[in-house]
């Protein structure tokens, strides 16, 4: 639908620039951390120059990461020398702290939390519990979703070629989910009411020790969590919201949203099922349409014919989504399936960077997923 | 609410009857078949007199359940000698053929296949693709959820002692866990509108070798099935709606039913969320008192305060129910979690065993979860 | 082998003593207090009367373990109130200090963990680095493994009913598993040298949170840990060495035991690999003639003919053991596998409880396993 | 400690030839055929000309893999057009009967099956039932354990330049595992006796639709197999044989090999135990020293000094060493862990291909592991 590639004043993907952009990771012993580390490795463009954990000074990356033991990278306590952008995987607050000192230093900022998602400063307190130190830049900020916000992103490409960093919010996990399953239907004012039923691996819920993410209590069991009260619906509302405000439906459906998160037994991948009350009836045909319009150009989202499943996205930053009209109830689901810590947070970040950078969006993003 | 034990002139739990009920098992190899024994081999008023399967005349049952070798039964190919009652763990349509013949021989049958929990007999063809060979056998039968029908199982205690055997269709696993999650709001005529989505671990798709159900296949990775097919919807839409009809709400809510079920990579269990639109604003204390008074005296149905796991009923009969109104949306949620082997299939059965012999209720069933 | 009832001076287990045993849990909010709990919520002749944990007082089980919720026992820190038996749950070194003063009060003591299990005092600086507090204890105490101690848990019931109250420390898992294997091997004089390579599932680690006990972490990977140095290995050494040291193969071949365990992704269960080099050939004939002496009249432990699953044995007090000699290279190979949390903890506790209260020796534990 | 790289008269890495290698698979539809589709499609130097699946004619990829769907490849029955290289990936006994017409044609051939792995056609019979139809061939493959195998690799690449297509058996899974791990012992005549213990994720069992290998039967469960009859014994006592010949030691203990492997209930994964009796005292300073020659300069080798996990290595064709000398016991312990379809299987083919046409050794599997 919109080129997904960035304006051609940019650099090139086919030729590099001959200096690689130099990038720095703030927290990055936890799962996210990882996947940076792990993706940036391997980004063509990237130079990994700086990666920094509490307390971890001088410590290598395999100590905290065995399974990235062969790369030579060494963790350092704060960031040192230059640097071009900086992701942040910090917990939520501790990056609207930070970010205002980097953006001065003219570093472009991918904050994988959730400090710069929201456009209403008054939801932070709502939904997290802390007054936003610095809501002068929640507007600055980019929704790093490039489904929705590609322009945006490509504009601030153009930004930073002038010398302002950008400032990206990069998506939680279940809003990429389930804004990439029901954006379409969205936009098209086909929501008369809308409920979001996810299920995720506990990856999710991060690397700090808690008895309740142990193996023996997670192992053969579900249960839901968070219920009426997840953080990530505000993101939700606020997306699809937007999308819905110029329809004739209106975001009366996708305000108030049901939100249900489960938590399943492995360890990657969310799943969310959006279930439509639609305004009208509509057939399979016109949903097809739609989605293929939506989706037939982008390089990291896929409309499937059969309900997918998480384990066709792992490892990669992949989504897959899925649409269905029934006939004898005239309802409509929508699924969307990604790995949670790539298209749902690592990946994702890198994406943007490539926007914001002038690259090919894809680039060090090619995995294909792992099965089985 | 209602009483849970059976009519005093039936025989006293405390003093089983000197002689045991004769039960068999026809297609005992299955997971509901392995299920059947592991209870009733414990089972204080109950003596195994008989398992079939399928080609497997005089082996030992360790052999098809390695778990249960250190019993002493052993397979037939066909039922011999006298039974008072006889399970049937069968695909659907072939226990539809044998039932007749067995309640001529004046023999209880507790069908754990779907072949009797309908009522209108033109649902089969519809949702099973067969038509039913004895239709006016279905409007004997029991929908076997004592939670619902136990009036029904107790009265059938009592023709049983006159000499007509009872014919007990025991529910689906998914409508199980869901109906008991949703009947006190169905009830009270709360709903206008409910989505059901629903996750069960993968016994529930039996134990026939399928490429699809592989390990590798199943592990790390979630999905939908049976999209807006189900056959289970019939059950549920039946069962609420024969719940809703009576209210000032009618059953306009719960009929056309948007239910998803889930795979998800677990053995047992099924978590049933009921996401409802309700008919008004209903307060959280109304809400309690409504699930107290329903579920206060049941045995195996606790009302819980905290988002209830599958993992908190594994292995035993008991299902929870949790209920949460929300203040900010108005919505109601409503899980149910049960162990789909259990509860969703072998331990209803003896329950309604239990009910329509006159025993105990939870004769045989008192095993505590397992857990972790 | 040996009988399994206890004297006829004892109770009868046909008919239980009108005052059923006291019993308390010090230490019943990690896993295997839950077990024990889970038992001896069920146990014909047991009346739990105390569980207490840390900073637990008057909280409800359930909110310990969500799935004893339907029990209606409470915590309290400290026990209160008569009680004939104590089972102690608690982290090596915590018990010793407290037996002595149980004992006074003429308290039986069941400890599950390592305290008492060692005879020589010198093993507990060198395996546990802790010195042992109450070595005078040490020649008391029974190595609480039925298989091989029955005839001192008979007796200990004598002393017991003339006043004495008994002190078992009940085997540790692995040894469990282990020494039920290679036991009719090592008694023979067959073993010139072995390896053991055992497989858990991670609730042998308890319920502290530790990040490398995350589902995350422990799912889709397996490792080994303890390498040479795993403290069960002394147990080991010390039953082993005991069965061997009066044969002619003496007790070298299972000293300097190679014991390597691993961590697989599951709860429960551990498989225990005995890799024996005999001290001369034999026939599987001649194996299956020594296991079948030595288990045929076990009530727990089944001889089985194909390598056995940790799944044949969820949730139960069984073991199951299997042995096999190779006619190529002469090897031999015993395999037994348990539940790590009822056989290899709780439930053998609960085991020698009914050994030495003179009860039946299976009461209580005779629930089928769980499959799948 | 050998080169890495190709002789320079072939293709340097750093200029790809012109000309991708046209590549087929034979066997596409299983999980190494999913794995060689998945590293292949990403090979900077191959052109996948060419799927074939049994009666899969026409069908894309996706039907048969999803999470390969954004690929475009289509499946055939039969190759058709040129190509340079095959690789095999077929049940045991299928492809001997396929290769000489396929060498004839002039095409490389990769084995991933057992056909072409051992030396002695009177193996064949032995381990897996049938007699060899080209044992005049089995003198012309090649081991492709690049570890131990380069030179005669690096020397085909010579032939087929000069028209001769090279023939590589590409180890199984456990060898792989096992051999890394236990080469520098055997190599050093270390090694009096050795027991092998292994244990596996399911994946490697294949894709067939088997009762035993359902998620339901596997899950939660341990279990040893092919007792003392794993048909990978006779490649282990093959190349550990060979290793050992030629020293002091001879290669006594490592025929005649104890050798054990489990199923686990993961998807991907072997690490394999193998427990020695050295032929001396050693520190672990000269086994560092050996291990460290040894590997030192292997791009996919790594030696670790904490435990490994197969975690560590998932998706990757990365090996992980480890050994240890017990000052207690004398004993040594080395254990070696691969992602049993990549190193295992697919990734070790990629990597035999590379150095058969010239190329970087690791061109197409740099891809970093894959964790949590």
């Amino acid at each position: 639908m919109t080129s997904r590639s960035a304006p051609s004043s940019a650099a090139s993907p086919a030729t590099p620039a001959a200096a690689p952009i130099r990038v720095g990771v703030i927290g990055a012993t936890g799962y996210v951390g990882g996947e940076l580390i792990r993706l940036l490795s391997a980004h063509p463009s990237v130079r990994l120059v700086g990666l920094t954990g509490r307390e971890r000074r001088g410590d290598a990356v395999g100590t905290v990461h065995p399974h990235l033991s062969t790369t030579d990278h060494v963790l350092d306590s704060e960031l040192v020398g230059e640097v071009d952008a900086v992701f942040l995987a910090l917990p939520h607050g501790a990056a609207a702290a930070r970010v205002p000192e980097l953006l001065e230093r003219g570093i472009t900022v991918i904050d994988q939390g959730p400090d710069f998602r929201l456009r209403d400063a008054t939801d932070y307190p709502r939904w997290y519990g802390f007054e936003h130190p610095h809501p002068e830049l929640l507007g600055r900020a980019i929704y790093g979703l490039p489904e929705l916000h590609r322009a945006e992103l490509v504009a601030a490409a153009a930004g930073r070629a002038a010398g302002t960093p950008a400032l990206v919010g990069s998506p939680g996990c279940y809003p990429t989910a389930t804004v990439l399953a029901l954006a379409p239907l969205t936009r098209a004012g086909l929501i008369a009411d809308v409920v979001v039923d996810a299920k995720s691996g506990v990856s999710g819920a991060g690397r700090e020790a808690k008895a309740e993410m142990l193996y023996a209590e997670v192992n053969e069991s579900v249960r839901a969590y968070g219920v009426f009260s997840h953080r990530h619906t505000a993101e939700m509302e606020q997306e699809l919201g937007a999308l819905a405000s110029g329809t004739s439906a209106g975001d009366a459906g996708v305000r108030g949203l049901d939100f249900l998160p489960h938590l399943i037994p492995m360890t990657r991948g969310i799943l969310s099922a959006g279930h439509v009350r639609p305004t009208r009836r509509v057939t399979q045909g016109e949903l097809d349409a739609l989605y293929a319009e939506a989706y037939g150009d982008e390089p990291f989202v896929t409309v499937v014919e059969a309900p997918p499943a998480t384990g066709h996205v792992l490892g990669s930053n992949h989504a897959r989504v899925f649409v269905r009209a029934d006939e004898r109830t005239g309802r409509i689901l929508a699924i969307g399936v990604i790995d949670n810590l790539v298209k749902g947070a690592a990946g994702q970040g890198v994406q943007a960077l490539n926007l914001v950078f002038g690259l090919d969006e894809t680039a060090g993003l090619e995995a294909l997923p792992l099965a089985p």
